[in-house]
């Protein structure tokens, strides 16, 4: 896997991926470089057995003040069509990326996490949060609309209709306290406590099976469009996939031989 | 903008256009008639610049108590299939006017909100309650089903599957407070305070971006049933547009010379 | 109706087709028998007038336990693909057949609710638990993925994305405080008034409107992938036929006459 990253930080440990945006001193901002890397860099990641889960976590007391005023909107406004359609699909081809991955990606959040880091927090499978962590999709707030690389239809499955409506439209701050309320926090613990949680919960998953996990991934995405007659179907296959992998056999033997199971992934 | 109308009350002030049913004495019935001038006059909003935001006001402390047992039911029970497929495509109809005026749509909702008028509520971006509010999406109580202008689409994706399905099978009346924790409600305020919140929360929204409030409202339903990639997609096409207004240069330019953007609208 | 079922209870009264898995010593697994059964009794169902509702009951404290380590994963574990994909098939087939079957179904949650009993309790209509239920989508614990009987696509709609996420990834079991606080669980009892509530619950949808009940149910899953206009367009031609029926006039006439309707299902 690489790890010669130039414009995230990156730490992989037991298992586990730590990525983090850099520049704590600016909250961790998006710029261009980035975006790229990181959609390069999770695209990478589905072909890689090392790294099992994907913790994204804060930096400095911060997740990310999104795309940076001055190296990314300031270019914007100057950009034609064409350019904007590049951008605009690079930052969504992150997120296609990150849900693409195969590897479940725990968001661990402090602070400021807003714009694209709102949205990188909303593309995560699963999220922890300080009572000090604001996320804000603020597009509103920069004359744009809410849309932004998923945003109008993935937070409404997740929080709903009502109340992503209101966020996407006002741009408001939504606290630690309404996020874990509303589904959007999986948890609330306190931030000295924030990465070791994560890394838990990672390492918790980790622990496999890690092919199951990347089905379950998988079709999550997958069936996001489809019929219950057709999601029922696709799972019938995806299942019956899982049913010839080692681990499937691994977790049986152990039960019959009152043991916990190792998995191996495969 | 229409303003001449006779089936339902309406005022536009600084570009919020406030409208409720009339007949308060009878907390405020739909009639063939108001269905129809009200999906005529949410179809005409769309082409209209004037209106950035409605606000769908209870009248004499109800919302309304849904389609008229004797001007409407009655009738129902008279027609052939032809007519009656007529009216239910009528009131659908009004339900994709409102879905595609373009414009953010506030319920205020105090006392009976059922029936069509609990589907209104449904059907608007954002929804301000009282305690006193009960909305029942009864039609189950008349011998119908719970799919009415689009309420099994629409209301699970608010509240939840499960919620929605009881709400639907016993047509019992949501609470103010349950209506809130499940997110049908954005907030709950006092009947005293009841329009002024609606029309803050209208202002704060026509103050634009209205470009990009238009295209969030519009990528939310079009978003609806795509993939997500296919929304991601739609997204970058979206936001680019957004990219392209003015409004997005002067929420830069103020940004840079730290003043409030003022938007203007494209 | 069929009621010589051998590998599940069944007893119909006042109908209500009162369901349970058998063997409350081994909290009720399901068995390849009973999977089968169960699929062709509510296959069944669909053509069946005298039963209106369904309570599917906890058994000796627990609901189900799911798929039978001994009885079903060993001899998965020895399966060739085409068979398991059979397996797979038949388990999708049960949900299938719940969700077609044209009658609301209400499970009554005790105990022990996990991996297929968790399934079975998802694709019901209504939720009623005890504070001791458990409810844990635990296939992960067995090696495989969290796609099973529809479960990646059906519980993100009950109870939201990032929450469904975290019980699929982890196996966790859900309270029942989390179950009812997340729209899971309808509605907590205490043991002892489990099967009355529930009872209670399928005897006010039992007074039907059924043929409304059954359009309702039809409805909520054949909107699950439309977009808003086409399920507008959808339920405008659903409550139209349902406007045809005799239930419709009997409601209006009860209103009329200031009577309680007296619904007869057509």
């Amino acid at each position: 896997m690489r790890t010669d990253v130039t414009h995230f930080k990156l730490e992989i440990k037991d298992g586990i991926a730590h990525v983090a945006l850099d520049r704590p001193e600016r909250k961790n901002p998006l710029t261009f470089d980035s975006y790229a890397e990181l959609r390069d860099w999770f695209r990478d990641l589905v072909y890689d057995d090392e790294v099992k889960a994907v913790v994204f976590n804060s930096n400095g007391g911060n997740f990310s003040s999104g795309g940076d005023v001055h190296d990314i909107i300031g270019p914007l406004t100057k950009m034609n069509m064409k350019e904007l359609l590049n951008f605009t699909r690079m930052t969504g081809d992150l997120v296609k990326a990150m849900v693409n991955c195969g590897k479940p990606i725990i968001a661990a959040i402090d602070g400021i996490c807003v714009g694209a880091g709102a949205i990188i927090a909303m593309a995560s499978d699963l999220r922890i949060a300080t009572p000090e962590a604001k996320v804000a999709f603020l597009f509103t707030r920069v004359g744009l609309a809410g849309c932004d690389m998923g945003a109008c239809a993935i937070l409404p499955r997740i929080i709903g209709q009502g109340r992503a409506a209101e966020l996407l439209y006002t741009g408001r701050a939504m606290s630690a306290e309404e996020g874990h309320a509303w589904g959007f926090h999986n948890s609330l613990v306190d931030a000295d406590g924030l990465e070791q949680a994560a890394s838990d919960m990672a390492a918790r998953i980790a622990a496999g099976p890690n092919f199951g996990h990347m089905m379950t991934k998988t079709m999550l995405a997958q069936e996001w469009s489809m019929s219950i007659e057709q999601a029922i179907e696709a799972e019938a296959q995806a299942q019956a996939i899982c049913m010839q992998t080692g681990d499937f056999e691994r977790a049986y033997n152990a039960f019959v031989a009152k043991e916990k199971p190792v998995f191996e992934g495969d």
